[in-house]
C-alpha cells in the first residue's frame, strides 16, 4: 500500500487565478482535490471556475467534515490529497488542528503558501508592515455573545504607536460577509459600552474592499465620513492606524483618498 | 502618446513557480520587465529561470536604480511596465516610494500579491497568526552601527504574551545573508549590552529555513541547542513565541522537533 499525503494549498486572495504555479502544479498532480471555504473565502471566483482551471473534481468540505477530518484523513493515508483553501493555508486553527492529525496517522504533508489579506492589506494602503501590531477580527454578534475583544488590541497596538488590521468575519453557510460599514458600527458600539475613547467619529479609519482583484478600493478617512460610504462587494477589512510615518501620511492621501488637511494634521503630530 | 502602467507583481517565496498565474499573465502582457533584488530575493532560482518562464527579458535594477526610480518611471510613462519583487510587493518602503512617485507622473498603478515570509513562517511552524506582535528585523553589525531595536520589539511583544517574528539581514551586492546561527549569536551579544534578560540560554527559539520550499527546514528548541546546529542555505527566519496555546506547543512538537520534556513544561505554565 503506497502512503499518501496532505497538501495544503493556498489560493491567495481574490480569484482562480492567485493561486502560484506551485500549487497549480500540486493540485493537477494530486489524487484527490478538497476544498474549504468556510474559515475564508475567494469572492471573485467558484469552484467551477476552480475546477475548470484545475481540470479536476473538487470535493467541498463543511465545516463539520474539516472539523472531524476523518473523511479527508482516511483519503490522504493512501492517496495524494490536495485541501485548497483561501489566502494562506494555516490562518486558520483548524487546519493546524488537521495538519497534526494527518501527522499523527504518518501522512506526509506540505505547504504551499499563497497571497494573504494580512500583508496585501498593508501593501494596498501603503502602510509599513513592521508597524502593524497584532492582528483582530470582528464577529458577528450573537445573541449573549458579543465580544468586545478586539477594542482591547487596538488599545494595545495605539498605547504602542501600531496599526490594526481587523478582519471583518463572514459566514459562508449563510453567504453573510461583514462590510465595512457593519464593522465600523460594530466598532462604535464597543466604545459605548467600554467608554474609553478609542474609537470616536473622528479616529482616522482605512477600509480595503477585493484585495488582490485587478480594482480593489482603498480608503480612508474619519470613522464620521467613511460610516456611510458604499464600497462595494465584499470582502472588506479594516485599518485602524496607529503614529504615522510622514510616508505614510502621503501614501494614505495618495492612495486612499485621506483629504488633505486630515494629512496636513496628523504631518504635525 | 498611450498611457504608461505600473505593476508590482510580487514573485512570492522561493523560487520561479510560486508566483500567481495572475502575476504570469501580466507580465507575459507588459512591454517591459523590471526586477529588483537587494530589498528580498527568491534563494531557489535565479532570473534566467524566471526569463524562461516569461518568454521575456528581465532587466536587473540596482539599489540606486529604484531609489532613484527615474528609469523605472520614465518606461512607464509610456509604457506597460511589471516590476519584480520577491515575497509580496510593497513591504519595502522604497517601493511605496516608488509608487507614489509613479502616481505623481500620472502612471496607473497595480500591484499583484504574492505570498509572504510574514504568514509563510507563522503557518509552517503552526503558530496563530493573531498571537504576533510587531515583527522586527536584524541588520549586520557595522562599524559604529549595531542597532539594538529589535531586543525592543521582542520585549514590548514578551510582556503581551505574543510571538515575535525575526527577519534576517540581505546584503545582496555582497551575496551575504544572515543565517539562523548569526542571528542567534547577535541577539545573545545584544543581551550582553542590555542585560534585561530578554534572551537567554535558555530562551525558547524557532527557526525556519527556505520557506517555501517543498522542502523547508522547521525547528524549534532553546537558544543554547539551536545556535551550533546548520540549517542548510539561506533564507532563515526565527521567532521567539510568547506565551503558547496548547495546539502551538503541540505543532512545534511535532513540525519543529521542540523537545517533549520543554513541550510538557511549557503546557504547565
Amino acid at each position: 500500500m503506497k502512503n499518501g499525503t496532505l497538501t495544503f494549498v493556498g489560493l491567495g486572495l481574490y480569484d482562480e487565478k492567485d493561486i502560484s504555479l506551485k500549487g497549480l502544479e500540486a493540485v493537477r498532480n494530486c489524487d484527490k482535490v478538497f476544498a474549504e471555504f468556510y474559515t475564508a473565502k475567494l469572492s471573485g471566483t467558484d469552484f467551477r471556475k476552480l475546477e475548470t482551471i484545475f481540470n479536476k473534481k473538487i470535493l467541498i468540505l463543511s465545516r463539520e467534515d474539516v472539523e472531524k477530518g476523518d473523511k479527508i484523513i482516511k483519503c490522504a493515508t493512501t492517496e495524494s490529497v490536495a485541501l485548497l483553501v483561501a489566502g494562506d493555508p494555516m490562518m486558520a486553527t483548524t487546519h493546524i488542528d488537521l495538519r497534526l492529525r494527518a501527522i499523527d496517522k504518518g501522512i506526509d504533508t506540505l505547504l504551499i503558501h499563497g497571497s494573504s489579506i494580512i500583508t496585501a492589506v498593508a501593501g494596498l494602503l501603503g502602510l509599513q508592515i513592521y508597524k502593524f501590531g497584532r492582528t483582530t477580527s470582528l464577529a458577528f454578534p450573537e445573541k449573549n455573545y458579543f465580544p468586545t475583544s478586539p477594542y482591547d488590541v487596538i488599545k494595545e497596538n495605539k498605547t504602542n504607536g501600531l496599526h490594526t488590521l481587523i478582519l471583518l468575519d463572514i459566514k459562508q453557510d449563510k453567504e453573510l460577509y461583514m462590510n465595512a460599514n457593519m464593522a465600523i458600527r460594530l466598532l462604535l458600539e464597543i466604545e459605548n459600552i467600554r467608554n474609553e475613547n478609542i474609537i470616536t467619529k473622528e479616529t482616522i479609519i482605512c477600509v480595503v474592499g477585493r484585495a488582490g482583484s485587478l480594482k480593489p478600493v482603498v480608503a480612508s478617512d474619519t470613522i464620521e465620513e467613511l460610516k456611510k460610504r458604499d464600497f462595494g462587494p465584499p470582502l472588506h477589512s479594516l485599518v485602524i492606524p496607529g503614529q504615522l510615518h510622514f510616508l505614510e501620511i502621503e501614501a494614505l492621501e495618495k492612495l486612499a483618498g485621506l483629504p488633505s488637511d486630515i494629512g496636513k494634521k496628523l504631518q504635525k503630530l
